[in-house]
């Protein structure tokens, strides 16, 4: 009988994380060593992510080789290296060579660096040798990403010769939804599903139904490029080749998508204003608080001291502000609204430029249409401005500044909400890094300076 | 002779943009018909997204009827709008009849809203009784992800009577990676994918080697969950059934990476304070200058007012401002931070949020350890404003105001920076739109009151 559907299949998996918590001795764990086993490698991953230290090394401990290998290749970077670190060697050399090779690159680039060296030493030559070809490749390219398991045919090949030949390798190859058709130079001609195989007259060759018009890429392309072609053309796989076309390997869609699940958590926690590089997509648990503080402190610090030219700016003003303190009261009116404006621009850019809607190219464009967009929020939100400073009682020359620097401010943080991460994108920095606080805070001190400047002349300070 | 490598099929299409750009009468647009039919759909309809009007109806118009199809699946809601205002009543029918249902109950409910009755009303009626159905389930649900094409087996059949029958139906199913096996009562027994029956010995029963351990999802379950579990459990597609396993459909994985792209715009933006709901996910060029204020002006008007209470919090102290008018230079900077810490904050409950990492009965453990990181961070912050407010020379007592704001404001900005995220998913709300302008607002007045309570009591103001 089929299982329940998915919902307490989820539920199960966590509750078995309650369970192995209430277990107190090894004897109780190992009690429950059957029901770990039935877990999805995925799910048994995702509960020692969140266990702690001892209890980790005990589950983990619990699977069969196998399971172990495909747990392992799941597990967060925290959990990885701490498992590694407690492992006997001869144990972790057959880890990683039961590994897919470009899972045990990610694991010796990402999760423990600094044993790289000494981690490919305990595997065997020949998969040390093929993970160190692959550690060639730039981080984050599809050389990094792609497997060697695909299978490969000859153009001359007839469908039913396809089938009996797969049978006979009896392909233990998961990633089995298209074949690859390699000419005698193992240049890549063509790619044939393998339903259409199926569904073809048993006489009919391979190169007679393949596909000839391949979207293929380098093992050097971006990874960014590897899930916008994936996610453009729908496909299940995409081959990677050299410049002659040789095949070295595909990358398969359940890669892509961890590729956009993290490229979407770098985005947004870098546009949040968090540091961080490869292993910034960590699960929120298991990043421990020092490192937390290390992400955070250096933004935080940069923008901290950005800040104190803003009071620099105040400072320089000071006699204006003591002679009508009541402009003082407009400071975080005027620099909350340029922040959320400039914000809230710089989100549709990274976002634009991230889904290759927005080239370099189309600068003039992009800017002109904000500065105007500015322009437009900016009017309406003076308008308010004017009223609510008027309602106050604050008189209308303070009323008409209020005003007119809300309708600069906006246009100006607008502008150079746009500006900004365009330029980034140009000098091949990711956009996201122009996070909400650092446009807030540039806004901040030039806002400032704007009113200041308004008042003086609109007041005759 | 198969294609370059994928960067000239990318340019190519730009290219071809240009091209169409370039050609001033439809007879030049019409000796592009060849250039055009020979790319992919979604090439053209990104060419079609970037073009503006006239021109786009006459590309359109050049399309042979079933790539029109194709090409109408992939189009940004804007552009689908406008082709779908311009064409003839009968051809939109035949368009849509073409289309899978579930594409064409997207459009008529994302692209062209109003038109939804007037719209059905020109389909075949067989077709449109389906995307009724469809339409019946709720907006970003499971249901509305589905299509009806996938290929179903009984589970007495064996290998060989499987195949026999995948060429004799001939299959137009391009998502025929795994067949589902039902019972007599339509309900889902089983998967097994297309390799393991090639692989298979020929006289194998299906029931003998399918997956019975099933994950699969009802229609009411939210995209989001759908593409977690792809995810999660590295599918290509996810089976639909109702509570009783009577199987409705499958969502394939090209589907999912469409949700999972258009989750993170949404997040992005909302984080970055637009407003926006299910068509937030537009092609940066494509959203008009209007709708690009209305998403924007809600936001910025609620806060804007917000920030004005932050002015009334000034007035409140306008006495201590005028007597230490020095206070105030401080304001940019203590705000600022909060709003800055805030945003970080934010920015990982969010993620972590969205990808499953954190639940709702998590909140103790995450409020204790971000309350613990606001400290840790704002001792860090709050020595170097001591230091850098004595540099300025602003005497011992006002650096000492100053670092403990700058402490509390951090530790208080941290912890509602994690409980307001964690509250909106309680109240079934995306976390996202406790975007970076709404939580620095609302640090900004709560952080001021408190930098003045700690200036009061120290200065003996």
């Amino acid at each position: 009988m089929p299982d329940k559907p998915d919902k307490s299949k989820i539920t199960t998996y966590e509750d078995l994380e309650q369970q192995v918590r209430n277990a107190l001795t090894t004897d109780d764990l190992a009690a429950l060593h059957k029901q770990i086993a039935a877990q999805h490698p995925a799910n048994i991953a995702a509960v020692i992510d969140r266990l702690n230290h001892p209890q980790r090394h005990q589950v983990f401990a619990l699977l069969a080789p196998e399971q172990a290998t495909r747990v392992l290749d799941e597990l967060s970077t925290e959990a990885t290296r701490q498992l590694l670190d407690d492992l006997p060697a001869p144990e972790i050399g057959a880890l990683l060579d039961r590994l897919p090779m470009d899972e045990a690159a990610e694991i010796l680039t990402q999760d423990v660096p600094q044993r790289q060296q000494e981690l490919l030493a305990l595997m065997s030559p020949v998969n040390a040798g093929q993970v160190r070809a692959l550690l060639h490749y730039p981080l984050e390219s599809a050389g990094r990403l792609m497997t060697e398991k695909f299978v490969q045919a000859r153009p001359e090949m007839t469908a039913e010769e396809t089938l009996a030949y797969l049978r006979q390798v009896n392909a233990d190859v998961e990633t089995l939804t298209n074949l690859y058709v390699l000419n005698p130079e193992g240049q890549l001609v063509g790619v044939v599903s393998l339903r259409d195989v199926v569904v073809a007259p048993p006489e009919r060759r391979l190169d007679e139904m393949m596909n000839t018009r391949l979207v293929t890429v380098a093992p050097e392309t971006d990874r960014e490029e590897v899930a916008r072609l994936v996610s453009h053309y729908d496909y299940l796989a995409l081959p990677v080749v050299t410049p002659d076309r040789k095949m070295l390997g595909i990358i398969p869609v359940d890669r892509v998508i961890d590729v956009l699940v993290s490229e979407s958590t770098e985005d947004i926690l870098r546009f949040g204003g968090m540091e961080g590089g490869g292993t910034i997509d960590q699960p929120y648990f298991t990043v421990s608080l020092p490192l937390v503080i290390r992400r955070r402190i250096g933004w935080l610090l940069l923008l901290f001291l950005a800040e104190t030219l803003t009071g620099n700016v105040l400072r320089i003003f000071e006699s204006e502000l003591e002679r009508v303190v009541a402009l003082s009261f407009f400071i975080p009116l005027l620099i909350g609204t340029g922040g959320n404006t400039g914000a809230q621009t710089v989100s549709t850019l990274i976002r634009g430029l991230a889904l290759g809607e927005i080239q370099f190219r189309d600068i003039w464009r992009v800017v002109r249409r904000e500065l105007f967009g500015g322009l437009l929020l900016g009017t309406v939100l003076g308008i308010v401005a004017l009223v609510r400073t008027l309602l106050w009682g604050n008189g209308i020359e303070i009323a008409l500044v209020v005003a007119l620097a809300i309708l600069a401010i906006c246009t100006w943080a607008n502008t150079i909400g746009s500006l900004v991460p365009l330029l980034a994108y140009k000098l091949k920095i990711d956009p996201a890094v122009v996070s909400a606080p650092l446009i807030t805070t540039l806004v901040d001190a030039t806002g400032l300076a704007i009113y200041m400047l308004i008042a003086k002349i609109i007041l005759g300070l």
